[in-house]
């Protein structure tokens, strides 16, 4: 039996979803800020610009009304720019039904920190609709290989274990594996900062710092994600899992991505902004970096790479230097939890 | 002050941590099995065939006479494939000092299981010399980068912190970052199994799975290790640093890795046998799947991957059936240490 959703945002990624879902049988209207877009999204079936030759069903419907795809619905998958959260949440506020006989559920799958407040995504959808029932869907999933069909697999985090296999029954099928956590937040934290580690493996491409260096970016970029994570209540297996480490690799795998390619350009001598202008898009990265030195600052983490990478962005440090600074900190236990 | 350090094995990870030793200022002498291949070596300056491009400093000495690499050294580095573990360490044994006025540590840096046994090669060491002062030196290292100056990071494992700092000190520099860890069974156990999932991953690339399918391999792959390895005695911390997780991605963002590269060809329909043949050399994954899923046994693990592995490689299983299968497995939450 097919349920009632509503899909916030015809990005990639949002089209990918609404590929999966209304191929699982379920009933799917897509929400598009204006109504040009959503003329085209309905011509092409799918975003032909975002995410070309992926064509959803003919039952998909689309709207620029959000009360149509908020209103009644069992539940509402929300992915939009992590900037625009806020202003869309407000949008869909007078169609959430937050009685209990039918508690909408909200699936958050954007990712990021918002720059003032320092909140997770689900934090901000918590902060303009107290108390709704908000869950999170994120892992290693490039939109493009999802909307073939490829296989992926996500991890769905929730409070109650019930919300979390209610989505995941939902969303899995042949090729999407999706696994249950009731860490909501640390899947959060590490999808929202595994950019900066992105950006951070990109710049050591660019400079020609080989596989080596690259490998222990990621590992140990991982590993002062985790401390921050933990010193803000997400847990430390979480930062090991599928929405940590396992989209910090697609990441960095890709040159799909954004970050990686932007940190690539800024490796070989240019500036964020020349890199920004060249990759012609948004490089959130760039952004989730000040998010986090601010967070590292609140928590009062010790946090090398983050630091070298806002350092080499906004103050103009060296690569050269900010390799030996890197390699030759203090003598160090790899990770403090472990005693002797 | 330079030490006396023995290099017990002339491969290309012997050169490149002779070349590291070396170059911090230490005494060493490197061991090889024969007189002709020493003679090579020495007239090289290092192993032509294996690390091509890396020159020892003169101070170098070579010799096929263990006694002159043993007897008195302060350190002896052991870096012999896995299956030699056993009859080298035999070889030594009569030259290692174990009195406490001069008890010489041996630092193991071969990764394996051995076959019959099961045991780790520290465990062998240990076994053949009962007692002994042995640590671990592990991590994600090309040797050809770190023949280069490359940065690169490693981590050693020791029962006794003060060991643990002592080769951290021996081994640092401005290009090699070296952690130390008291879990030296943890770091064997995901450098041995590694492997395992590194030719996984190829499989996968061979067969056009995609990005997200390999991230999630590599993800989960290593979320088994980490069961089996704590089962075993070793830490999940472990699995998620450079000697797991970080060796990992190495190997498997790399075609210098053989299992990598004997992946894709099974990946594309060959048996391992051809695809042995064709990469020319031995392949450690295709040994360790066997040991990986004895062990998984033996300790009642569940391994899906590791069990997938072994089904195409030695039961005939199609690629499609095995995809299927870890697609579609039971719904599971992502980390049974986690409670709601």
């Amino acid at each position: 039996m097919g349920i009632q959703v509503g899909v916030i945002g015809a990005g990639s990624w949002g089209i990918a979803l609404s590929y999966v879902l209304a191929g699982n049988g379920h009933d799917v209207t897509v929400w598009s800020r204006s109504d040009s877009s959503v003329a085209k999204l309905r011509e092409y079936h799918g975003n032909e610009e975002k995410l070309p030759g992926v064509k959803l069903p003919e039952s998909v419907k689309y709207t620029s009304n959000i009360e149509e795809a908020v209103k009644d619905k069992d539940i509402i998958v929300v992915v939009v720019p992590s900037a625009h959260m806020r202003e869309t949440i407000r949008l869909m506020k007078p169609f959430i039904n937050e009685t209990e006989e039918h508690r909408q559920i909200i699936v958050n799958c954007s990712k990021g920190i918002e720059e003032d407040s320092l909140m997770v995504m689900s934090d901000v959808i918590l902060d303009e609709i107290p108390g709704c029932n908000v869950c999170v869907l994120s892992g290693p999933s490039h939109a493009e290989e999802v909307g073939k069909g490829m296989p992926t697999t996500l991890v769905v985090g929730a409070f109650e274990k019930e919300i979390a296999k209610y989505i995941q029954n939902i969303f899995m099928n042949s090729f999407l594996r999706v696994y249950i956590s009731p860490d909501m937040l640390g899947i959060e934290i590490g999808a929202a900062l595994k950019n900066v580690v992105a950006l951070a493996a990109g710049i050591a491409d660019g400079y020609g710092c080989g596989d080596n260096a690259k490998a222990a970016l990621i590992t140990r970029g991982i590993a002062e994600i985790s401390r921050l994570g933990m010193a803000m209540g997400g847990k430390f297996e979480t930062f090991a899992g599928l929405s940590g480490i396992g989209d910090l690799i697609v990441t960095c795998a890709s040159m799909h991505s954004r970050n990686r390619r932007a940190g690539i350009l800024i490796g070989q001598g240019k500036t964020y902004k020349e890199a920004m202008d060249e990759v012609n898009m948004v490089v959130e990265g760039v952004y989730s970096a000040r998010a986090a030195l601010k967070l590292a600052e609140k928590y009062e983490v010790e946090m090398p790479i983050i630091t070298a990478v806002n350092e080499i962005l906004f103050d103009g440090k060296s690569l050269q230097e900010a390799v030996k600074d890197l390699m030759m900190r203090d003598k160090k236990t790899e990770n403090n939890m472990l005693e002797w």
